[in-house]
């Protein structure tokens, strides 16, 4: 936990720039290539850790992380997974095509993986009055999804792949993992070393949706405004991006 | 944007590893300390490109992030400020300790910071049926939340604080930024270069709250479960550091 101690306020060397952005660029929702492989408690604990170094609103660290290795337990999830993919299908009968492609993705890693951690989102922690989310309730939960960001990072850092399944029904969650009914869960992890780190996102790789230009999300002063004087320069890079991106897809 | 380009399986080597963890245990919420000086465009696309590149529900990359220089528009938004500020220390009515301590917080850096950054959460990005969100709705909120960690981080990196201002009211954010009705502002991000950032979070040090032991947001297999035989040796583990953190509060 050296890094936690010595957090200051010098900068990154341009390697230790490089790895952060090496990480962010890399991580990968990993529903495949896990491997035979435990995770030492001093890894998951510097994985963890970072999770619990997120930014939350009036520093009231509303998460928790539940840990899952049970193959019983596990198994429940899964079938819940199972039921809720199912109905995904479902909603897919006008569209033959892409329901067959939805058919043909690997969406998770339950079993497969060293360990499942299910993160929760606890709005009674430190409250009824927490600083800064008296005007916006949902900062709260915003909080967790940053710890999950952390974590996912950090696993990615220590060559531990990440796969976040959403296809799954929260009351069934609450009730496998005896959930308390003022806790939310927020996310469903499958952790475990990985073979491999693809190169590129599985849904972008399989052809499920393109990776949006940068300049087509980013506007300025006011939204839907893509162009502006006190911007210049900026718009003129993010314009060439743009073609560049495009001739790249012819 | 070569690392995004070089974006591949290999591991981290152990400098790169230690600034991830740099960035992650040294980010701060920056309220003051911002510096006179402009943020470059290539710095600001790094981390506007981080940012992009986080995780999303079925790739829907859902956030788009409006840039404000203008002096007028964040005048507006630091007027919704105080009038949420007034709001959150009449609240504290009953307490007035902790109002005394709120008051004195400085919370914001609005109008003193190089750029705001409002990140917004379009739900109808690539729908209505959206892979992964079908069961949980809250999936891609929590994908622009992922988004804004990246986008923090990165900035760390770059020595570029962010302060998140959550005392605001999103109807007034809504009018100010013209965001159309379908889409929600997520948060109001205030960046600058600063002078340091900060040993300790800004509440943690002001004695607002303390830091939690990690041990007591672990649990395993099952919600409050905190001693696992399956997980003796993390939970030895997690008994020390809870223990050490002890002595180190008498």
């Amino acid at each position: 936990m050296t890094a936690a101690d010595s957090s200051n306020g010098s900068s990154l060397t341009g390697s230790e720039k490089e790895g952060l952005y090496k990480a962010i660029f890399s991580r990968r929702d990993v529903r495949s290539h896990f491997v035979d492989r435990e995770i030492p408690d001093d890894v998951l604990l510097r994985i963890l850790n970072a999770a619990h170094h997120a930014p939350s609103v009036g520093f009231s660290q509303p998460w928790n992380f539940i840990l899952i290795k049970d193959r019983a337990i596990r198994q429940k999830v899964k079938e819940s997974f199972l039921r809720e993919r199912s109905r995904s299908i479902s909603m897919l009968d006008g569209n033959k095509q892409r329901q067959k492609q939805y058919v043909s993705l690997k969406l998770e890693g339950i079993l497969e993986s060293a360990i499942n951690i299910c993160v929760t989102y606890d709005p009674t922690r430190f409250g009824p009055f927490v600083l800064g989310r008296t005007s916006i309730e949902e900062t709260g939960v915003y909080s967790v999804a940053c710890a999950i960001q952390n974590l996912w990072l950090a696993a990615r850092a220590e060559g531990v792949g990440v796969g976040w399944v959403s296809i799954l029904a929260n009351e069934d969650l609450e009730k496998i993992l005896a959930i308390p009914p003022h806790v939310k869960p927020i996310a469903y992890l499958c952790l475990g070393y990985v073979s491999e780190f693809a190169e590129k996102p599985d849904l972008e790789r399989a052809g499920w949706l393109p990776r949006m230009d940068l300049a087509s999300v980013v506007c300025y002063e006011q939204w839907g405004v893509h162009d502006s004087k006190s911007w210049s320069s900026l718009c003129a890079i993010m314009g060439k991006m743009s073609e560049g991106n495009r001739e790249d897809n012819i």
